[in-house]
């Protein structure tokens, strides 16, 4: 068979599956996740072997220490795996709800119910992990999977798969409602954005240039976000402790994450003081700076920052720093530099809080907190499959919501449009 | 300048609207509808005038007579069209709404809110109130809006595009936040399509011929629907009289619309009672039967159905007819035939009328009452952009709600994330 039909018929077993997963009961797939954090728990040995051939075809193939890190299973890694199954069990089911209700003048009664999208593509890179978060918020949802994973993870990913698999079918759910790529050809990706007949949906995640290349392949919508150029902007009389402490905290804390602040905008009634002391404290941590002419004004030692630096994802111990005249300039640097991501003022100002919040069209914009809280979980979705930075159907943090839509149910008794 | 660039400079200008046109407040922009819709009373003699030049084209090119009909502006039309955009000034603006709002351990308050899409791109054929009504409520929405109407509608389009960008320019809104593509070149659509960073989302509205177009060559999101291949279920011990006036509704009231219904499933124990009845009343109407062999079997008269009939949006005084053993066999017959459009049931029994609404997935699901509900106005959305049969951000008719996005602000007071 060749690779475009193998795809073909993936993608038609997972939309099969999809009308029968759309009415299976909330306590069915929470039966499912439970055994499946089981039976993942108590294959580690296996899981854990069929790592090792992929680490070893890494290192024959000269991957990065850290690409190696991402890929590798330990036992913790898996019972990592486990614990957040169960925690997708207990969120709650969004299938069913009925969001709003209203009578219309000629009696029919008007609702919106959520539903499952129907078929979710995922194309992701090493973390095998992902294999069994993403099918278990696609199964939670009410949706078959289609997940593609890197090549360099496909005997771990196949070993993940097989599992959840086998316990759909001992618990009655079809199995095709997760599938896996098996290929690892690029053809295989290639034919699987085309059917957009079959696919509701595509999740792309990974590095920047995979998701390019997914969405000019794509013919089925992507939900995705490039990158994650953070600001925090910090006002004139901002709580100086406040201010030092948020914006260690974004750029330190995890700096290799894309919620991590790539830019500090300052006040520049409150650089003279400010800068200094955020300059110390990042010195001791050893992130480099890169600043305007009005910061290298008072931060000699800092490097210059070119036009690129305010676009820059740097994913790294580096920081882009500006000074500005106000909350006007620093709404105009985001929108021209920002990627819609997630911004933070820090203020006492009431109304340069409630400016900051309505005016900046990110998707996600805080007062006085870290931009680190810019996550699923943090924020109270329960779990996370992605991030969107694109406006259309979710922006900013993606839960089992998000992954439903709505339709129009109405109860009538008779009515005929005149 | 080449089209590409002249495309892109009014790409360009939207964005640069959008960004004031997100902070416009809801009693400007209800300011400008009104004053938009006096003006285009005022001016109807010039907007006759110019369309007359359209029609005159339309004629030397030998348009057909519905074609021609669809592109005429007469007083009349033009009153409408004032009234459609009084209509949209009067609905609640979305724009700034908390959807909802929780707290979180941490303290963080956390809340979701509405803001505009950004750029909307509107692809639409002949009728010239669409450069009236889709402005209009891309305006009430807080989103800058590029228009691109059929070259047979030119004149009209640019005619009624003038008026509302001086309208806009009187109340102090940026006119480039309305946008007409004045060239007729096939290139400009292929270029606009293109520019991902300065365009939202596109919406097409025409046949399936152009949608398909659209999709196949844009990177920007499109929301669309395809067609609307309307079933309506009759069930066994269904009030006949009921199912009589709701499928005549459907079919005849208004067949060439994308709500009519298209294809009739009647259970097998109401088949031999009900057929009769409702084709005489069918053939009264000049409706065109083509019935499956059950259903040839009652009416010899039906013309037989092939299996592509199952899949024809006729938009004609033709439907197809289907016996079918009961609820399940229905719902099996619109999971593979149908659009995801609008389906009934008129039924007596309560666990069927469930079972189909919650079962069902398509876009519209009703009990008891005629497909031609299908309707952003008809529904209570108080106006229609359009209708989407794709699951992503809108499923089934679209109002101003649907061309928002959420946000997540969230309000703290010093957290970090440890």
């Amino acid at each position: 068979m060749t690779i475009k039909n193998q795809v073909l018929e993936i993608a038609r077993e997972a939309r099969a599956a999809s009308y029968i997963l759309a009415r299976v009961s909330t306590s069915l797939k929470n039966k499912a996740l439970l055994r499946m954090a089981e039976e993942l728990v108590r294959e580690t040995r296996n899981l854990i072997a069929e790592n090792a051939r992929d680490i070893k075809d890494a290192r024959r193939k000269g991957l990065s220490a850290a690409m190696i890190d991402r890929l590798t299973l330990k036992k913790a890694t898996v019972e990592g795996i486990a614990k957040g199954l169960e925690e997708v069990a207990a969120l709650p089911d969004p299938v069913g709800k009925v969001t709003s209700m209203w009578r219309r003048p000629n009696g029919l009664l008007v609702g919106r119910m959520r539903i499952p999208l129907g078929v979710i593509g995922i194309i992701y890179e090493s973390r095998p992990n992902v294999t069994a978060d993403a099918a278990a918020l696609c199964l939670k949802s009410g949706n078959a999977v289609i997940l593609r994973g890197g090549s360099e993870a496909i005997h771990s990913n196949r070993a993940i798969a097989t599992i959840l698999r086998r316990v759909l079918k001992e618990v009655g759910i079809p199995e095709s409602a997760i599938q896996i790529i098996p290929m690892t050809d690029r053809e295989a990706v290639h034919e699987m954005l085309q059917l957009e007949e079959y696919i509701d949906l595509i999740i792309p995640r990974g590095g920047e240039d995979l998701i390019r290349a997914v969405v000019q392949a794509s013919r089925i919508p992507v939900i995705k976000h490039y990158k994650g150029v953070c600001h925090i902007f910090v006002d004139a009389g901002a709580d100086t402790d406040m201010a030092l402490t948020i914006c260690m905290n974004a750029k330190v804390q995890r700096p290799g994450v894309c919620n991590a602040m790539e830019t500090l905008l300052v006040h520049k009634d409150t650089a003279k003081t400010f800068l200094p002391l955020m300059a110390e404290k990042y010195r001791e941590a050893g992130v480099v700076l890169r600043g305007c002419k009005k910061t290298r004004k008072i931060l000699p030692d800092a490097e210059p920052a070119a036009e690129e630096d305010w676009y820059r994802e740097y994913l790294d111990l580096i920081l882009a720093v500006r000074v500005v005249d106000g909350l006007d300039e620093a709404i105009r640097h985001i929108e021209k530099y920002g990627s819609l991501h997630t911004e933070a003022i820090i203020t006492r100002d009431y109304a340069n809080a409630q400016r900051f919040l309505n005016e900046v069209q990110s998707s996600t914009v805080l007062v006085n907190a870290s931009t680190r809280f810019s996550d699923g979980f943090e924020l109270g979705l329960g779990a996370e499959i992605g991030i969107s930075t694109t406006k259309l159907h979710a922006f900013g943090p993606m839960g089992v919501e998000e992954l439903t839509t709505t339709k129009f149910i109405i109860y009538g008794d008779g009515q005929i449009r005149s």
